[in-house]
């Protein structure tokens, strides 16, 4: 059952039919390879265990803009000298562009959709316009939202922080903007709503009081969660780690840095974590390990599927085509059960030398057919018996009647220290990490 | 009232007097031109302040090995056969050295100062030995243990972890060894307990249970801690993060990492950190951040003073001369009152190519004059008004009657967004980052 | 001898005077601490040493704009409808803050000053007019101008590169813009012209032909090179280095790189490097690396003074104030005797969150003084004879007959296989880091 | 034609045959799923295309030691009080696991193949014993050696440099190495000679002078090609640059600093380099950014394949395994028409807790299998007709008339200029860089 393709008064890529699946041989570049929506993987389809969305700041907003010059690509829907024009021609090429690529999810900022006002009402007012529209455009279509969040780091005011900025005043501004972005959210049937902090942190530890700071930003959390909750809201707060860039440190700095905030301040039932590829690397982590310990903590809600370069210390968001994160990524997906209400959203970006049209849905083809092989290729290594058997063999001592009483807490340090004396000298266990890692290029590779 | 000079049967160093206080002026390489240890700062004595400690593994185990090439330093205390017969003579080399040189603290783990044996049992008894020689040698000096430890990652045993080693009897050698090593604390008064997990973390995602290894390690210093109180320890658990090296990742991060973990363990009240400067750079972070984390957490116990390079992706372990990250450590030690029962030890060794006997005062010197500046620097800029002041008045909102409101959880996301919407606009308010950087030059180069 | 203070017709900063010297106890923040021009050090006045130059773009265009946030400050001299208008109240702006600040040079790229045309004709237009009257204000206050360069990196055009733009219109549009630059440098008696490949380098090794964009990239500097001597330019050109951002990787890496490649094109007897500090780290070296292997080739011309964190792997361009690098570089520049026709270019923006207009002049007040201690304490080290002596005795056996026939080329490597059969072992020489950091802080701190 | 396998008097490794070729389905740890010597690839077979080697010191000699533990491999050949018994049995372990593995050649260190004696004649007579041994056993089995090369980084005496010691006496002893490494290289058929300057760089600027330790270098290096080139010496020279580690800053950071050291000293007619993966994400670039500045300049002449970890920071000597990395550095190999005289060492370490004797060759085999792969689909890469395109048609204008003499250096900047004028604006093209990462994964998973 296919979604039909939207067309506003304008169509705004003309040149682009609904993208086909047409398979491995072909070289179409508008025609994907590997995802095919209703192949299934285990269970379920390719669609409903990746549950993609396009993100629509990067795709619908992005230029090529970079602190070195400004934008290279002129997207019709951006030519209107009114703001509220071009923000309703953008949702009719958002639209078109949703259904051709044939995505069943996006994701946006209330500054997306649309344009800032001249007052809190006017911004609510503009907000609300859009969302109607939207849902509207939502029901025509089938597509769904991911998640709504706030853009509360472009806004001058938010230079020193939003939720955790020194002046009352401008968490007032941000508190205004999450209640309008949660309400935009529920009415459109958000399955999550986001917070990334980009100004929450500090440049100078000496003119900055980071506990008090960090006192408010868990404040406003729980606030935002008490008024989404009133509201109806049911689905999942989400953090998003990231650990500098603008700000010299930002305080949602990674996973576990996140984690242990949510539950020191017991958010930790309402939140998840939504984890960013490019940010996790940035951060001195691989982006499988981020989401691991995510998973372990029970908090792994949403994935932001992009990528950097290991070579380049800020955030590239290119399009997610390197096999070997997408393949761990999907591995730790599928071994916590998929994503329940999360998805992958593409918070990707054009590099700024492309400048065709068809550019777009070109890099969306790429990062659709790279997480659809990685699916496959995940789901084969963790169902591959020699992998899973040397995993759970190295923990054999703990499944023996010593082991569990260890880990059910019932031993003494004395206990263990009587243990060692009896049994001497433990035999070092080889890691096998090298045969670990043929076996996978061997799957992966071997045809 | 100075400590006497300790000499055992030989004299180590025998062209090095007790090294005094010189002054400013002075250029002999083996004197103080700023740590003068009676000297007040604010209310305390600079020794008071410092609570300076020698490491035991660096200055009397480290020969200038690296992953290149063997040793540089052939030291008398380490040409002995009989790997007792070293232990004992490094015992009154340390003594020698901690007298002459003027620190009232050292540090140590279980295999620097005594040898293992061939069993549990053996060990144990060579720790025995080697901890009374050293009680003898604190009651003669006044000399006093800041911190033991044991080490579990370089036998061979520990390469997949210690605490967290999938097989169980490699854990009960560790509690074997912690048990032995609270034990020699204990009767040697030391002050503090320390963990670093130089091996508990992963190489593999794919061979390795990261959740399991992880509840083990909580059970691990749940049970260390129940011990250590059960024979009368009464000082504070210390847990010291490092990001990576030896393994790829380490399970304790960072500072953040670590607060979050002790406290989803219910482990706060016990532990606190210890950190040390070159981990904070390898976690991304600087050593004021880690400090400052910590510190806000209530949670900052002890300091491993070293330093990093910038350029250097590894634990280089130099002598803290960097007076920028001198200063700024001592701003956020002094902020919070003091180190309490911790203490600034000297996690660092002396370059490969520094092959003098003298070498081993001289980078001493160098370390204990940089923090005897830093300190009183430090105290200058935590009582420069205009600093101060500059930060209280950024926060000043909060201290109106909504501020106060706010932070007390009394307001709602709507009452914010009422207070927005008829405040209108916020003026932003200059951070002022580079005044901040400026004054503190002035201060601390200014005369 | 002092400049007259510049105002056109409109005094941009009302509230500032001319910047005085107040000395070290001053706590005004409009007023200079260490910095007093006229102040000899060694056999040169401060100002001689230090030849400071205000950068026109930060400084002037530089509104706080970052990749996820629009500016901050709206500066008067920016709020003219007409470009050209905008660009000739900048002018008058610039000189007011260049004679209040006392500053002796300016630096510029062709768009900074003017605005581009519709056609290369009228974009030579343009500047042709704001260089005629940058000449009037120069004639008028004294300013000289340090470099001029042209900015080939923020057109859409230039995207793919400028000299090594895979399209040849491109190129003879970046050769237009540096023929008009060059004719601005040449009226306006510029002492250097500079290159910056900010687009000069690859994404994408697969669609770059990096052979044929190096070649071509000699070619267009041989052109310029040719040109600028035609029209009577006798300055020196400069390349400044920097190994990425905005591209994944530049051509012009660090200061080996670019040093090998003008030797290799025969460039080398007139280009000379202009080091920046904070592409210097971004490279992976040290500040004072990057001026050491300029000097050590004879080619160290110029330099951008600012500063990145070592926490942040993008150009922060921070004014400069951290003492470490500043001392060290100073100590380069000594060394060789001084930066000959180059200066000291502040190449550094205010902190997105510094929106006061005297914040422009603390800045600079701050990165001067800065520079000013650094001279003083950097002539004080490179006086010092116990650190001058460790170097030279270090090498002492190069004085002898055999190492001066070694450094002469007069020997083979059996004639040193043989010497050292004959000498036996060599005995290790300390190199005495520990006690050069001491002394060097020793002489910095110590009064 | 299948070289036979090599059995000393012990048999080293009693549980592994000669290891076959099983193809993509097999799940045998010791088989080859990719590599099949034999097979063509273009034009040659695999074998001539990869011509691996192993390497003597970390396969023979590494036993697992890292900064924080010793060793947890106890290798029989190793178990002999005297270390001439111990390198004659470690002799015919290399070579019963060369001939066992498969591989056509090895690499190894003057003090890999013979210990050091007690004097310089001492030292060169145990090499030359062991000399004689490899040259029979060579012979014996048809294995060739890649290339020679001298230790100068381990012992103590270079701890301050080798051809850079700041004593010429050290130097010496360096000549001696380096001199008895080339007679060993040129008696066994050595087809390459490698220089790897662990040690030569400084760790600190002020007790350095730089300028004079490399024009030390560069000497030394004459008179090594010298003395080579007079004894008979036919192959090619080869520097491998690494950046850092264990030194602070190495003169040799990375090619393009290689290439212009060379080129400046008159070097590049006699020495390549040898490009180290790991060695090139130290330095900040990829392993195939490397390859192509060698490969641009003519000179890539040999590849240590290993891999490290884009997190940390020091060489993890990892087998390379890391698809994207091999095939990027196959296709930069197949584009300048193969390594001519040089091959793919694996200069690759066993994880510390890879405790298996079968681990070691598992591990090769995994890198063997890796490369086989990357040169089938860098060969399908190469050819692919629309990937080519793209790269040819992006720099047509210069197969134009007016493109043709601007690269042969006929057009002035004067005449670019015109040609803008008259051509007016250039039309961006897009870079297709997301086209051409999708392209890729198409051809590489896409069947």
């Amino acid at each position: 059952m296919q979604r039909p393709v939207f067309k506003g008064d304008i169509e705004y890529f003309p040149n682009v039919e609904r993208i086909p699946f047409e398979g491995p041989g072909s070289d179409n570049p508008l025609a994907f390879k590997a995802y095919n929506p209703n192949q299934m993987v285990g269970e379920q389809t390719m669609e409903a265990h990746l549950r993609f969305a396009v993100c629509y700041w990067h795709t619908f907003h992005g230029t090529g803009a970079d602190p070195f010059g400004p934008g290279t690509r002129d997207y019709v829907w951006n030519r209107h000298a009114d703001s509220m024009d071009a923000a309703r021609a953008r949702l009719d090429a958002a639209f078109e562009f949703f259904t051709k690529l044939g995505v069943p999810y996006y994701c946006f900022h209330d500054r997306d959709l649309a344009p800032a006002g001249a007052s809190v009402s006017e911004s609510e007012h503009n907000l609300q316009v859009l969302t109607d529209l939207a849902k509207e455009r939502q029901q025509m279509t089938g597509i769904k939202l991911l998640w709504g969040t706030a853009n509360m780091f472009s806004d001058p005011r938010y230079m020193n922080g939003a939720a955790t900025n020194p002046d009352l005043l401008v968490v007032s501004h941000a508190a205004a903007q999450v209640k309008a972005a949660l309400e935009a959210t529920v009415a459109l049937g958000g399955e999550n709503y986001v917070f990334w902090g980009g100004r929450e942190g500090y440049a100078c530890l000496n003119n900055t009081d980071t506990r008090r700071e960090l006192e408010h930003f868990a404040r406003f959390l729980t606030m935002a969660r008490d008024y989404g909750r009133s509201i109806g809201f049911k689905g999942v707060f989400l953090i998003e780690p990231k650990p500098m860039e603008p700000m010299f440190h930002q305080y949602d700095f990674d996973a576990q840095t996140v984690i242990g905030f949510l539950r020191h301040h017991d958010l930790d039932r309402d939140f998840k974590l939504n984890i960013e590829a490019n940010h996790a690397t940035l951060a001195g982590h691989t982006f499988a390990h981020e989401l691991q310990m995510c998973a372990d903590a029970g908090m792994l809600g949403s994935i932001d599927a992009n990528r950097g370069n290991a070579q380049n210390g800020w955030d590239t968001d290119q399009f997610p085509t390197d096999m070997n994160d997408c393949i761990a990524a999907m591995q730790v997906v599928l071994a916590q059960g998929g994503l329940g209400r999360g998805g992958l959203n593409f918070d990707a970006k054009l590099r700024r030398e492309s400048t065709d049209l068809e550019d777009l849905f070109i890099a969306h083809i790429g990062a659709m057919d790279a997480f659809a092989r990685a699916l496959v290729l995940a789901h084969k290594l963790n169902h591959d018996s020699t992998l899973q058997q040397l995993r759970e063999q190295r923990y054999a001592s703990f499944e023996t009647a010593m082991g569990r009483e260890f880990e059910a807490g019932r031993l003494s340090l004395a206990d263990l220290r009587d243990h060692a004396a009896k049994m001497g000298e433990a035999t070092p266990s080889s890691g096998k990490q090298e045969w670990v890692e043929n076996r996978i290029n061997d799957l992966v590779f071997g045809g």
